[in-house]
């Protein structure tokens, strides 16, 4: 059929179990055609082709609400809800979205981005709905991944207490985005291997009669043992405990099992785990084969061979920078421990983990344990890194405050995809981090120029031992520049003058001075001349350089590429102003109060007048407005 | 024996199970008196004398690590590592800590304050044994409501995945603070029945002797049959699941099953969970009969009667006129639906609750959760009161961010305990919330100046419909004010003259009010006239009012009882550097760099500055300077 022409599910009920198995092909070559152009999660979303299309059918959406957790499966969902003719605009700017959004669809009752908050969603969703005495269907469809989140968790330790109607399809491919880990993959896997024996339910049930008949205390025990070997024919017992009823496994490929089980679970009372197997990158063979989660999230790719079409990218990649750096100081301190929430592969730890596999810790989706693991390592005088992503940090926010720099405990955080990271747009902007982080007695934060002062940098945070030290970097990768053989540690709270200048100062960091530089030279032919100062420690900061700029009046421009609200330029504002400077002409340029969404980071640094253009307007009129004071 | 002479654990090792009952009396008597005077956290320190006092007789601390998850039942272990003497002076300025401290004793190793770190904490120092090859037993003792906290789960989960050697004591009081709630209390309820079932071990046996020898396929089955039955016996088929030996229940009074099972443990390979089965209160009857949780921090009382003495207290709690405004509004608004996560009394929302029992929903300790789900009830156009203290909001940073905020959704945040809390300490604090929220887009954050406003914000905040609204009140009972019959709404973003004044103005709200006025009362008599404006709107602020000042160049002094690095203040600043007002001379005063320890709020605002005297003397400042400009 013409997918393009599709307005909403409601025509999948008259579809055959044959005519679904048609559509799911064609929507399989839609995507990996549609994706090899524009990029986007081609693995997680080939795996959920027939569940998407099962639920669409059984459920009647927008009235019964189906949450995507984490989002980033949900291309198949959008398909059904008429936003095929979107696919070429695919996490491009003003185009569609990679995750739910409401503003696009009906359809997206939730909109996600971070993993594990689908089931809290649909139990508020559930309350409500109770609560008005409107009968729906409320489905979060979450995969094996998120359900270690300790807010999952949380989640169904509530759902299952509650007894609230609410069916939740586990998606499990049993591999989030790197193989899984953690004690509950176990329990999974033990029950997709449970499948294979529940052909013995009959002679369960021959064996039981053949148990005597007793009396007295023994009644109770053979009653016992009767609940017990329910436990085995259902399989689900971990689920069963926390008050779910179990159904599964189901082949998530095959309509026939797929059908009969959502409409089973449509019939019972309180909640269902329906456990649904699938294979992510189902259908395309380069991203089946796939087992460490290069074809989760791609760019474009030739759709012949699955070789990636990567811009020329000479330059490291900044995970890789720092990863490896890591790497190579831990060969000559064995105190170096790596950790990743579930990111090996996004943070470049690949070779470190093959180096050190005793010392490499993947904990899974599990910020908070992994913030306060490393708190615990360092409190046995061990030197913790922890590798996460500026946006996934936020989870972990408590633990850092309180057991990290409460304790002030010598961890090193290597905060990666901080600033704009582009196409997966609101969700994963790395954009708070110094934010939520300044305010946080004890912290030491940094961020690099370039990927050579990264490299000192990180040698300064494992060398440091005085409390908490965070290296912010970017997504992508570096500038290119050389990188020195020997490792020197930069002193804490130290910048450093890129440029000379008298009628102005810049104080920037990071991707932001190659803008900086730019602006200084265009004002530099115009006879205005701009000093540039590389603000590599966010916190503390240079107290002695800024006292100098302040002490002769200088104009002073901050630029970050981070929440104006509490970060860096407002460090400059409020130091200016404790030390009585309360004349000092402080301008700052930054990311406004509002959320970003997704586009290339040009354009999102455009759309928000993070750009030289800019820079140097601000400059002019700072410099006039000081000449005009001279 | 004289516990003030008790220097370290070691003596305990001699003395044999009789003489450690004496010893559990004597302890008992020593807490029951002490905190008769201080106030502490009586209930569940009475509840594990026989558990510390058997962990530190069958473990060697510090070589050995106990850890004591939330930390406020660690005053047994505080007595036994020697700290007896200090106890006149606890949870007192520069006195004995409520919690764990490392200053304090080598044998607190890991301090807390908020509840289920101690697990990932463990996992963190047994990774670190190991690395080391060290040996040693690692032990965290975790409560049976901290263990429903997210990060226990994703702990628990990488624990029983890596088989660490762990001796998990999990303190199962059956009511954590308020009486549980979760399918894991259930899980942990029907272990502790079927301690009864125990008996039967050898009939088990005998029975499945009887089960008929087979062959083939039947027996895999029979083999897991016995798998089953192993569940059966042992019980804790919810912890063998995670990868755990699970032993119990064991009666956490009785010395014979404590030194038993500890012994056990001590012999396993990989992790234990050791279920512990305690009374919170035990010994002392007022405590013991407590059902909702009354006893578990105290102030002092009366030893004979249990009666609280209480400092004379007219005006009504915080928290209770902000959950009995809220109790009032649902009365006319069904959409309200109130959220605690695991707070119902210390949020006093038992009223809500006997009103309202199918719209209060307490999560248990579970904030992230909490945050969340509130976010979904709001997709559903209902009207969520989340009651949450201030420091454990930072446990749901993230969601806040962008479940809530990112989403604009309607939810109403009670942020309670906000500023200082005084005995609590430094987890405790509420000092952190203004820098966490003021730089997320959308978030309207409010302050009452008093109990009176306080009704009508939480009025408006029920009434607004566009987005996040949170109010935050302090600790401790409001002024005393009359309240109004009528509820009305306050225009979002507006502030309020409290008195005019043409030489400088002070710009603050909530707890700070009453010390702005009186400083403008003293300088008045100085013949210097301050304008005290209510800053009620922390963000958005009052731009009209505050442009007011700026255009008339009046020096400008912000207080706040929070972190100066991001708050209210820098909020000032940035705006009148965003507008252009670079010569506006703008002062702050607020809570600095660094964790603020217990003591009584008033010693710590002293200790931190934040006094009318201070606030005079700033302002003199700004006035002599306007003066010289003048």
């Amino acid at each position: 059929m013409d997918l393009l022409s599709i307005k909403d599910p409601s025509f999948l009920k008259a579809l055959s179990n044959k005519e679904l198995e048609k559509l799911s092909q064609e929507i399989r070559e839609f995507l990996i055609e549609k994706l090899s152009k524009t990029g986007g999660h081609i693995g997680p979303n080939l795996g959920v082709v027939e569940l998407t299309i099962a639920l669409h059918k059984c459920f009647n959406s927008p009235k019964d609400k189906i949450l995507w957790d984490v989002g980033h499966q949900s291309y198949v969902h959008k398909i059904l809800t008429g936003r095929a003719d979107q696919f070429d605009t695919l996490r491009q700017y003003k185009g569609l979205c990679g995750f739910p959004k409401m503003v696009e669809s009906e359809h997206d009752v939730w909109e996600t981005g971070h993993s594990s908050t689908s089931l809290s969603a649909a139990m508020g969703m559930a309350i409500a709905r109770d609560l008005k005495k409107e009968k729906s269907f409320i489905v979060p469809v979450i995969g094996d991944g998120a359900l270690t989140g300790g807010m999952a968790l949380e989640a169904l330790n509530h759902i299952g207490h509650e007894r609230k109607n609410m069916i939740v399809v586990l998606n499990d491919n049993e591999m989030s985005i790197a193989p899984n880990v953690g004690a509950l993959h176990n329990v999974l896997g033990r029950l997709r291997t449970a499948g294979k024996y529940q052909w013995a339910k009959d002679e369960l049930e021959y064996l039981l009669k053949k148990i005597p008949a007793v009396g007295g205390k023994l009644a109770a025990t053979a009653e016992r043992i009767k609940d017990s070997l329910k436990y085995l024919i259902v399989s689900g017992v971990f689920f069963e405990e926390l008050g779910f009823t179990y159904l599964g496994p189901i082949d998530g490929h095959n309509y026939d099992a797929l059908l009969e089980n959502i409409a089973y679970a449509k019939k019972m009372d309180g909640p269902v785990l329906l456990h649904v197997i699938t294979k992510k990158g189902k259908g395309y063979q380069p991203a089946e084969n796939d087992t460490i989660g290069t074809w989760h999230g791609t760019g474009a790719y030739k759709i012949e061979t699955g070789d990636f079409i990567k811009p020329v990218q000479s330059p490291p990649a900044w995970s890789k920078l720092v990863s490896e750096t890591v790497r190579k100081i831990a060969r000559e301190d064995e105190r170096v421990v790596a950790i990743t929430p579930a990111m090996p592969v996004g943070s470049k730890l690949e070779g470190f983990a093959g180096e050190f596999p005793e010392r490499m810790y993947d904990v899974g989706i599990a910020e908070q344990h992994a913030a306060t693991m490393a708190a615990g390592l360092a409190t046995q005088k061990m030197k913790p890194f922890l590798a996460i992503y500026s946006t996934f940090l936020q989870r972990a926010y408590d633990q850092v405050v309180h057991d990290i720099c409460r304790q002030n405990l010598n961890v090193f955080i290597g905060i990666d995809r901080a600033g704009l990271v582009g196409a997966d747009g609101e969700t994963h902007q790395g954009v708070f981090d110094i934010a939520f982080l300044r305010h946080v007695p004890n912290m030491v934060l940094m961020m690099p120029k370039d990927e050579n002062e990264g490299q000192h940098l990180v040698h300064t945070a494992l060398k440091y031992d005085d409390g908490p030290i965070a290296m912010r970097f970017p997504r992508g990768n570096g500038l290119g520049v050389p990188l020195d053989e020997e490792l020197k540690e930069i002193p804490i709270g130290t910048w450093e003058v890129l440029k000379e200048g008298l009628d102005g100062a810049i104080l920037t960091f990071g991707t932001t001075i190659p803008m900086a530089m730019k602006a200084a030279e265009i004002l530099e032919k115009q006879g205005v001349s701009i000093r540039v100062i590389n603000a590599r420690f966010i916190k503390p900061i240079d107290e002695e350089m800024l006292l100098g700029l302040l002490d002769v009046d200088m104009p002073i421009l901050t630029i970050e590429e981070a929440a104006l609200q509490g970060g860096f330029g407002s460090s400059i504002l409020e130091f200016a102003s404790e030390k009585g400077y309360h004349h000092a002409e402080i301008d700052r340029l930054g990311i406004p109060d509002r959320f970003i969404e997704h586009g290339s980071v040009n354009e999102l640094l455009n759309e928000i007048g993070l750009t030289t253009e800019n820079v140097v307007n601000k400059l002019q009129t700072l410099a006039r407005r000081k000449q005009k004071r001279a």
